[in-house]
């Protein structure tokens, strides 16, 4: 639980140090495969001040297991999830600006950019607007997984999600990264969407990548 | 009076370590509770070089109690505030970018993410032009505030008002952050406010945690 | 002569830092009052490895008095300035990008701003497009000088003229700030000039904090 | 061999210290003059990670002659340019954000700035979309070659040549900066290309420079 707390409060760094967050916004959870808990980062707490013992840790019923702060005001959104889809290990929340850009017009980001297909497989999708605190954004943002590991939520925000904090961390930067690009692109020409076989060759290189078993699988270089 | 400069210049370098201000542009000040006395950045320092000594204290008719330096030329407008909001205890006015391209266009940011419900309540609204250097700016500040902590004023930048430093400063980093996503999402489709009922929703979430007296209240996370 | 090239190099690495130039971009010099020399980058040095001895000193005609290395291409540009205006000191060439921008299409950057009126005193002018390393260049950016100390170039770049090198470096960091929030603006709404009385108003208050003998005279708080 | 290796990671590294690389994006490889064996990025690694050790030789046939990690997966994209174009030494590619944009469009970058005829002697040209992994990625980057030493591949990213590393690095810097400027420029205003003879004349006094034998050639102060 100790290792849990510690990784999940450096993925919490790793977000305000990539950009992706600004004061006490954004959240990173993870769940420990063995007993089911999640740590999330506190409620209302800078990010330079945190300390992997501010670290929260529940059982997807809500219930604080350890730990004197109050869990993230996105908690039930993270629980949610992780109990509908129990091969995920980890999930983020980000307001990042060009990402968000894209939730505030409700719009997906079309696939239009090979390094979209690769990590993506596809446009990132739009979710519809939930209200924050009860279980409707995780139906939502579960609703809305496919291939994307990235989500956005209409009017809110991001949620990213992995098989390890690193991988949800991974669609975090990406998907910021390539919002940018697109929405660069949509303001000095017109995109349009890579082919669906180009779609599918590139991201099945990046499956089969994946498969291989090194700890960079799946990530192109 | 010493620990007041000392949180006042620790703040103004938040200020330009948030990228919210550049050269000597900017300013914050805080009010002590006890004495109402005032203490504000200098006028033409850089935000490198300044040390709480630097820190000019005044009374609410602008007459300097302490300090050796000029105080900012945007010291009437604080002033102002305070007399007129006597629970004000922190301002801060800045040029930061997009919150003050609205402002160049003469725009409020328009309610349409929840990350502005929470922390404004509603739109931020944009103020009428008003000179510099007398009551004007304090009087259309004043006019404006509703639930927003943040104003723009047409044709100039933003005022931020709190009841601690802490949060002057974090409606400062927020509506920043706000009019970025929403100015790029302007350029690449079209944004909608929330329902009101989202809106009152939002923001009585964040009213209610604002309650709790805990340190972070108020903070989503 | 020591105490100029140490000057002028760390004004250069300012510029680096401030993020107005990129690789070996740009370049600051200064003029010495007493012998009428002139101190500038030397040509095609990256910032972080330049040191005071790296820095050109010439005459108004060009030629090289002191250094081991060959001026910056610009070079011709400044000496004509400083020719023709005997009472700058310091000159700055950027191509920052907001402003290079509004050099690219040719335009003024209007007079939308009180910060622009403050620094500026009206629009930033945007000189015809003249070839690189004549007198063309310096012959019309003298010719656009009038209160505004940043001078666009169409299709090039910027440049910035003062009587110390603090007050260039100043002009070229203004003037990309005031860039970056009015080219923002006109992508979210429309532009209007401050009517010329406020104008008039903002830049004589600046003119009178400019005449009173501090070191940072004229520098808006 | 082992110099190869340690410029080519300080290579890569450079790339993100620059930003134009995020996460394990991107990636910078070197031939060797005398062996003809060329060192690149390992795939999926991050660059704060790299050490000189993690980079692989191979051979133009793609043949692994030293190294203990994957080669990058545009491997066969920069061995296809070193095969058909002996004389470069060094390729760069990303997925910089405003460059990109270009290519998400699948518009060139057009010549409107003199930044831009120095370094790249006209517009920046958008190769047509290929498959990432085969040989028609280097077939049309090395079809689009004339003086610019960087390609827009159509919705995908960049690719940069050189004579050397640096040169490589610095065509990658520019074009990102140059593509910031031009796009903002088409948010406010209209662009247009400068007259034939103006980019011959920038680009010919560029090359002038280039010829003379100093380690700064060619690069515009």
């Amino acid at each position: 639980m100790a290792e849990l707390r510690a990784q999940v409060c450096a993925g919490n760094q790793q977000l305000f140090e990539a950009g992706l967050v600004v004061w006490t916004g954004g959240n990173l959870s993870a769940r420990d495969p063995e007993t089911g808990l999640v740590a999330i980062k506190p409620s209302g707490m800078q990010y330079g001040q945190m300390r992997a013992e501010d670290m929260v840790v529940l059982d997807l019923d809500g219930n604080i297991v350890d730990g004197v702060r109050g869990p993230s005001s996105d908690t039930a959104s993270h629980l949610r999830i992780y109990r509908l889809r129990p091969e995920l290990r980890s999930i983020v929340h980000t307001h990042s600006n060009y990402a968000s850009a894209f939730a505030a017009a409700g719009m997906a980001i079309p696939c239009c950019l090979t390094a979209i297909a690769d990590e993506f497989g596809g446009p990132v999708p739009c979710g519809d607007y939930a209200p924050i605190g009860g279980t409707a954004i995780g139906d939502e943002v579960v609703r809305q997984l496919g291939r994307s590991p990235a989500i956005l939520m209409k009017q809110h925000g991001v949620f990213t999600v992995g098989a390890t904090i690193e991988k949800a961390i991974k669609a975090a930067v990406m998907v910021e990264d390539v919002a940018k690009t697109v929405s660069i692109a949509m303001g000095i020409g017109r995109v349009e969407s890579l082919p669906a076989e180009e779609i599918a060759a590139n991201f099945e290189r990046y499956q089969q990548r994946y498969g291989t078993g090194s700890a960079s699988v799946g990530v192109r270089s």
